[in-house]
């Protein structure tokens, strides 16, 4: 499995703390040694640093670690491989230019009996997994659903991805985090957690190393920032637990939409 | 205008010496400090770094002259803002994925009265520059052209951009370079330069900065590596001035086609 991370803030804001905790997972305290990436995005532009090398040796996550760079939208993933070999092709996130914005995913889980269904034409997985494969069938299912021109409201998008991404939940575990860059998605298929920080902000203190963050010295009243992850980073902060099919819709650090969208059995989803 | 630097190698190389040279003209040798970008394959991966601070004073282009990145195709470009404001989404190189490969161009130049001939559909801009738009234009003349499965033979592509880039060379200068992490292409409008080394290897010196390298020490006698210049990058070596029209087509450090693509004027075209 693998573990993700994601932040939406409606301020530009460094994740390097989160950050910190998070690759330490990729081989100190967590199995995920398979290479790593995070995207950053800065007005409608991203860029990606990867590495299939471990996060918590890796050259380039020390300058992230180091060299904060703020952004309103990050996603981030440590990989344990399962479905295609440690290669850069098969290291999340994947990005696709889709309406003239960049859509940036990764995924936590492992599907089974996914080629057929998979098939895509316009949007070619490059690597070999099982992620970047559900990646661009789900591209391609919103062209199909919403045409080249993007609507207005994007909202209804994001609440298709959902039901998609339930679809391919039922090929195996599907937790993922998708963002063209304005709004952030999170599907939880069976761990998957968020927090949501605005004033009063308190002290944090991550779990995997010994940091902690005086978050009051770092924003201002108005700065409000959700941190999503596979499981929660710090030990003294209420972390939201998702339920199965629970999905999340942020923008500018806030929920602006949520719902369960499970088919599988209404009784999974206790939102 | 900007600088352009690539590099097409039979083995994976680094590029730390000719990229040394290129940064000192974002901001110390030239002018050019509107950002910078380079991108890196890695077997069918590719990362691409990415800033809009200047290229002589960025913290992942020290990263980068630091940590060599070993790959067989490399793009990098430093920018000169014309069209476009100085922004992370108007930043070269720009990448998108077709027919399972990501591609990745870098432009030198600017046009005019380009608007209506690049509306495209399929491949979107998501900056404001000409040559993103251009780009977003070429992809999509070459899906016309070739349909959804990339033909077996690739060098008909190639002959078929260059053929597209003199097009586009009408509307002004272009200068570009484009690799689908296997074939490196790069195409003259009036400025572009290159040179193959292979054994016997020499000693090579930088124009833009002090540093000489000895290649007979980091190199074994089978490699084969061309590195393509908007202006030659070192003093001591014969780089080769390509034309007007010219363009050049890579594969593992070796030209393996090339041609004239004018429509303007045959005499421009002297090979």
């Amino acid at each position: 499995m693998c573990e993700l991370l994601a932040m939406s803030a409606n301020v530009p804001t460094d994740i390097v703390f989160s950050f910190t905790g998070l690759v330490e997972r990729g081989g100190v305290t967590g199995p995920h040694v398979d290479g790593w990436g995070i995207t950053f995005y800065e007005g409608k532009g991203s860029r990606t640093f990867k590495d299939a090398a471990p996060s918590s040796q890796s050259h380039i996550a020390k300058l992230i670690k180091s060299y904060p760079i703020k952004s309103e939208v990050v996603i981030s993933h440590i990989r344990q491989a399962n479905r295609g070999c440690v290669a850069l092709e098969n290291t999340h996130p994947f990005s696709r230019e889709l309406w003239g914005r960049y859509w940036t995913y990764a995924h936590n889980g492992q599907l089974s009996d996914y080629m057929e269904k998979f098939a895509t034409k316009r949007f070619q997985p490059v690597g070999s997994t099982d992620s970047e494969m559900a990646f661009c069938w789900i591209l391609e299912q919103v062209v199909q659903q919403f045409g080249d021109i993007p609507p207005v409201d994007m909202q209804p998008v994001f609440e298709f991805i959902a039901q998609l991404a339930d679809d391919v939940r039922q090929l195996g575990v599907f937790n993922l985090i998708i963002s063209d860059g304005d709004f952030l998605m999170c599907f939880c298929s069976n761990n998957l957690s968020y927090i949501t920080r605005c004033a009063p902000f308190g002290k944090a203190k991550l779990i995997d190393t010994d940091v902690v963050i005086d978050f009051d010295t770092e924003t201002t009243p108005n700065d409000v920032v959700s941190v999503i992850a596979t499981r929660p980073l710090t030990n003294n902060e209420d972390w939201y637990i998702m339920q199965p099919s629970e999905w999340k819709l942020f923008r500018l650090g806030e929920i602006i939409a949520e719902g369960c969208a499970t088919k599988l059995s209404p009784s999974e989803c206790q939102l």
